[in-house]
């Protein structure tokens, strides 16, 4: 695969939560690589209510490590 | 996106609490940008066991990082 | 909303597992404000194992965040 | 409700490990305290791979406090 | 129970990663302790997505513990 | 099982991620390990959206365990 991760460090919190959507997308992307199974997939995933919250969770667990990784913005 | 997030610090641990809230909305809102179907589901959702419970999971999630990012707000 | 998390601190760790009982309960609360639908699902979701275990992960979750925020009340 | 919980420290990791599991029950006893309800629930649900599961992920975070709180046994 | 944990240490990330599975085990053998049962499910369990990702999730959150304990075997 | 886990560090955020990745794998393997199972269920489970997002869950809690063995990749 191709570069897509050179750093944890942003330079604002939202770009931060922009990187932790990113990790989640890729670590989905890894799993199934066939695009267009994802890209069916994906019209219907987003409107069940399991989804958006699985998707949710995900993003915050990534967004914690994302947020370590920048020492919070401090 | 317009800014959103420009800091994770809070005043007291209720604000971080709700930042941590408002983190979870916006896991959901950059995976289902469509805000009417956002809005649809939302009505169902929210009465439903597994949605209020994964939410609340989210918001736990999210409040450990803010909390952090706090230092707890010792 | 009136204010209902002035600290993270607790006198002991019993004191902080209730509250991490309670930022479970808030984050359900936040989400489905209507507490007439809130009491009708808290009846049926009670008895359902998924419920049960669902409530007992974010309990488990906030729990690491109050130990934390008490330094495990050394 | 009585005193369960005046420590997070054990002498060993395998006793920490079943403080985890008290914590888990806890969680579940203080969402669902009618105990009838628990036992013919408990009877049903252990025989279910998603509350086998669930229950072995709670005990999972709960065993990380309850390691952090004791320095990992070191 | 007889012991089974008397450290959290190990020698080899491997080793590590091995404890977090026996780990993630023992939390289901102590919330279904009936050995018949868990053998008679443990066959249709994992075969089940639920079941095999649930449980990596498991593992994944012990061997965050077990690593830390280590200090990721630097 | 032959050795596969060496060490968690990494040259990059990337190949950390891969490593996130590749637990997440072993996790699934060590629970089920008849490789023919395996590789029937991945092509149904891999179009599911729980699985999906299941996985994409395992590999962000594992990350987080290899983004701090490698201190953020500061």
């Amino acid at each position: 695969m191709e570069p897509w991760l050179n750093s944890l460090k942003t330079e604002t919190p939202q770009q931060g939560f922009e990187l932790a959507i990113k990790l989640a997308r890729m670590g989905v992307k890894y799993t199934q690589p066939d695009m267009e199974v994802l890209k069916a997939g994906r019209k219907a995933y987003a409107e069940s209510a399991e989804f958006l919250i699985g998707a949710s969770q995900v993003v915050a667990i990534n967004f914690q490590t994302v947020a370590k990784a920048n020492n919070y913005w401090n």
